[in-house]
């Protein structure tokens, strides 16, 4: 049955289970426990002091390290760990995730990981991606409205059954996201150029611009803090991602790194036209799609 | 006479002229304008209709186009144009620049203004570069605050003179600066990398991101929004700054093709360690020295 609009079921509240509850997982806890939200939200976590952070933070869920209790009676459960994590819980979860219950996940790659859920739970499993974030994780960054206004990013399949999508769209929906749909390559693809890549990208800067005397940060300004300020992210997690999306993200760099050049060149030979080219088609390039989240 | 402090000439104000009402100089006017201020402040605009705009948007400034007015009388100049254009200005400013008025400016570069200037003014040109700005030009997104806990960079050499350093650092001080202090090519050497470098590899970074899908920014995230905010910079005014300090933006950008060809090396051999290893030093090196401002 849907989990909102004709539920004849007598339900008045929509069951979810969130696994893992780090920024995206503990951001998403918060936002469904907004009064005037039907929801009601189990959080499990896997270590002990996870768990009592997440209690202490969270205070309209039920937070437990057993998850056959968090799971016990979910419409819906989201994986919000690591992506390696969301890739390999399947056999877990499968004894305990009731059997009419959607899963969902919010990991950034996107072909992965549905190859390996749609195998174990087939058209039930969707997968999600919410664009936010920051450079901060864990449960103490997490915020209520950090999904408002941003965009998520849905990838059902031919697999996918109409249901567990529509329960998808309407829990990511319930957080202020808006919603996208498109195939796990699809996503991947796209992704890594707005994201993988400027994660790369802001690392490898960050290094180039300071490395050899750190003390230059004292230096800098909004721009150096802005153009970097995604390099600040755990690297633990963004080496999965980058992994996941390794193909993707290395065509990416290859990329940057022939336009580098291309800027390179023009600069030593005096090819004032051919730099002036390249920063004024950035900023059209930019400035035609703005980005208000 | 030092333009603060016991000044025994009976002046109870302070009478600077703005060279150049863009970003930076329309805010520079309007921080000195501030209520509580000593200053009286003129500003010289070689355009028409940059002069009524200016005339409207900085209603307790003098604004004229004719540069004799401007200067007349005046304790310290501030040339706020593009580079180029300040380091081409010192003949037309000599005829009409007070013997006794000391002379700064605001350029992005410092080591080619520096010698141009003062080599026409001698020591009582002060070259100043406040790290303040945004990918907005124009006076329109000027600020009173823009410079509030920026760093402000002096490049004072063996020729400076007491006096006209002191009234710089004055000046900037009541912006609300915080003053550094180095030479030229220190300046320049520095700056390469934490400004002009993260300039051009945000221009690259958009190119590599969605230059064949431009649609692909529609779901960017506030992650590619901050890598490549700079990047809608006017590309005139970059064009002329990366060319001004070409030699060290060179060197930057190769440093940073060879970052990345190691990040890309190690994601092809699944060296995860390599690449845990290159995004925890810049978490770390970034960390290490937070920019507040």
């Amino acid at each position: 049955m849907p989990l909102l609009g004709q539920d004849l079921s007598g339900a008045l509240s929509r069951r979810v289970a969130i696994l893992g509850p780090g920024l995206i997982g503990g951001s998403l806890a918060l936002a469904l426990s907004r009064s005037g939200q039907p929801w009601r939200v189990s959080v499990w976590a896997r270590r002990e002091e996870a768990a009592l952070e997440a209690a202490a933070l969270l205070p309209h869920c039920r937070v437990s390290r057993d998850l056959p209790t968090v799971l016990a009676g979910c419409d819906i459960a989201v994986l919000c760990m690591s992506p390696q994590a969301i890739q390999h819980c399947g056999e877990d979860l499968k004894k305990h995730l009731p059997a009419a219950a959607t899963l969902t996940d919010a990991g950034s790659v996107k072909a992965n990981i549905v190859d390996a859920l749609e195998s174990t739970f087939g058209g039930r499993f969707i997968g999600a991606h919410p664009m936010a974030g920051s450079e901060q994780s864990g449960i103490r960054a997490a915020r209520a409205d950090l999904f408002e206004g941003a965009t998520c990013i849905l990838t059902p399949t031919a697999r996918s059954e109409a249901r567990p999508l529509q329960n998808t769209r309407e829990l990511w929906m319930a957080t202020g996201c808006q919603l996208r749909e498109m195939s796990p390559p699809d996503h991947d693809r796209a992704i890594a150029r707005v994201s993988h890549l400027p994660h790369a990208a802001a690392s490898c800067l960050v290094h180039a611009a300071i490395a050899r005397d750190p003390s230059l940060s004292d230096l800098a300004g909004p721009g150096y803090r802005d153009s970097t300020r995604v390099a600040g992210g755990p690297e633990g997690m963004w080496t999965e991602i980058l992994f996941d999306n390794r193909h993707e993200v290395v065509e990416g760099i290859h990329d940057l790194q022939n336009t580098l050049e291309t800027l390179k060149l023009a600069l030593e030979q005096g090819d004032r036209q051919g730099v002036e080219a390249i920063l004024a088609d950035a900023r059209k390039l930019r400035s035609k799609h703005p980005i208000t989240k």
